[in-house]
């Protein structure tokens, strides 16, 4: 996603320099030599240089602002690396991380966790975080969107709206920077919930089209928006943003494509976690670490009044996915009459 | 949707009679064969007696209940075909048509359109109107899911909702009378305007996959449902609806197959209207009707303070379904800056 976001900024006519992780040497290497990214699987504008993670401080320099796209797991790595370049020169910061953090004191979004990251180095941090529906592979091919952004200044929201506005990538402001993100995050968790379906309509032995269980991934999509506008509520965020874009635009994309959902259909086949796991080759799943999280705060009681009761499709969602429990779908459970 | 419903009514062991409207007489034919359902393709119980038109007056002489599938433009011939049966003897109506009514005195959901049609006669019936998510093949399969009942008199409500509950149809109430039923009527406008994603990705030569138009798909959802809980708003309802099964699980399902949807598609893929229609041999096109209705109360401020500036999506659909304008999507217009 952080190579894709670099799509509208060149195609703005930004100079974007593009920094790899340790992780990307491949990546950084591929795009050097054809401008190809092997994941996106396309060509990417040649104004986009790439560079690997020793020329971050040169790559950084004079840089006007800075774009962050590590995974959750990379976070805390990414503040270490670039608060050396923001304490130097304090500059914009956006991110495209989703992910919720448990601290001592609650949960945090990511925006926030990283600002407290940086806290002592850069005083004043304010990040702007960069929320859907937009699955990377399509924005690097222009496939049009409206995307959420967010943050606790304004006024970087708009500077980032500004930089980023393409004909065919439009962001849009929210003040709702707990819930955005918090729909963000939790996205991922229920996409494999509504996968469910796919994999017990091909478990009973059907096939696609347009009569299998789509009543049942329809429910259970209902169900999500319910329950992702009652965590964002409990977290100090608006619900409403669980039924526009942030929540029912990103879970419709996220239920299109990607791995959470092909994880939720191998537990609607009938595998256990730990073997639907295994099957997909051990990739990361950014579901789990979400999923985690929640789990973790339900028991500490930090979701305000909200208990398991409140979120029945989630909880079955911790029992499959971290606990190997069998499926057992009863809708009369996740829609008590 | 009417012979599918008699499934769990079925299951439940109610005695089910099926009657056909004067258009079903091969369908009631096959069904009293052969038990099989030529439009869902597949067999219902044997419970499931099936009357031509002409048993109407016997097969429901000693109805406790009855259920109407008719569709919207059959319910004015609904009503007068079952005016004399609920005169004798008045009973509980539930219904599964979905539509909207204008009338000079504003835009009427269609339980209320019923029962102003038939007020003189039956005095103080109600009806209940069972909404999606639901398609009727999958119902008929006994594809788990959960919807939405609706309607007036909430012991009426309650009482189908104890006769439907299965194991996989679990009904449940809402005191919405009105913004569950303009979810039901709108969805299939929408679906129409996400179906555009998948027509414009085969259009730019692309293959079905999960990198295709899904970050257009996802936005034109989360804008359906924004607007459509603006249109229940307006029209007496509660938004709330249509962040929940009624709207955005009833989309989810009505964008995963059916006919609206294919002719969104048709459209994106550069058809006009009367084309797409020509292609589709003419079927019926419910979005058309609900289109119509909602151009007409725009047009005659019968939607509240709302104009079409309000429902800039709508407005879209409504310029290529019923003017057969030249598709032309640009998103900074659906998600203003």
């Amino acid at each position: 996603m952080g190579t894709a976001l670099c799509v509208p900024l060149a195609d703005r006519g930004h100079d974007v320099r593009l920094i790899g992780t340790p992780l990307d040497e491949a990546s950084v290497g591929a795009l050097t030599r054809s401008h190809i990214h092997p994941g996106l699987g396309c060509a990417v504008p040649t104004a986009i240089r790439a560079f690997p993670v020793t020329g971050l401080a040169s790559a950084c320099a004079d840089a006007e602002a800075i774009v962050l796209g590590v995974s959750s797991a990379g976070l805390g790595w990414a503040a270490e690396a670039l608060a050396p370049e923001l304490a130097r020169a304090p500059r914009p910061v956006a991110m495209v991380t989703k992910g919720l953090e448990l601290a001592d004191d609650g949960v945090h979004v990511l925006s926030d966790a990283f600002a407290r990251a940086l806290r002592a180095r850069v005083p004043g941090c304010a990040p702007v975080a960069v929320c859907g529906p937009c699955i990377a592979g399509e924005l690097a091919r222009r496939v049009p969107t409206a995307v959420v952004l967010t943050g606790r200044q304004p006024e970087l929201v708009a500077a980032f709206q500004a930089w980023l506005e393409t004909p065919y990538y439009h962001p849009r402001p929210s003040p709702d920077v707990i819930g955005v993100q918090v729909c963000a995050a939790l996205k991922n968790a229920y996409a494999m919930g509504v996968g469910l379906g796919a994999g017990l309509h091909a478990r009973a032995g059907g096939e696609r089209g347009s009569v299998a269980m789509h009543n049942l991934e329809a429910a259970l999509f209902a169900r999500s928006i319910l329950e992702m506008g009652r965590v964002a509520s409990a977290l100090g965020g608006e619900p409403s943003s669980a039924w526009g874009l942030p929540g029912s635009g990103d879970l419709t994309v996220t239920c299109n494509g990607g791995r959470t959902g092909r994880f939720g259909a191998l537990l609607g086949r009938g595998h256990r976690a730990r073997e639907a796991r295994a099957l997909m080759g051990d990739v990361t799943l950014e579901c789990l670490d979400v999923l985690g999280v929640l789990e973790r705060a339900l028991a500490e009681r930090q979701l305000g009044t909200l208990s398991a009761a409140d979120l029945p499709l989630l909880s079955l969602l911790i029992d499959l996915a971290l606990h190997d429990a069998e499926l057992a779908l009863d809708l009369s459970r996740l829609f008590p009459a």
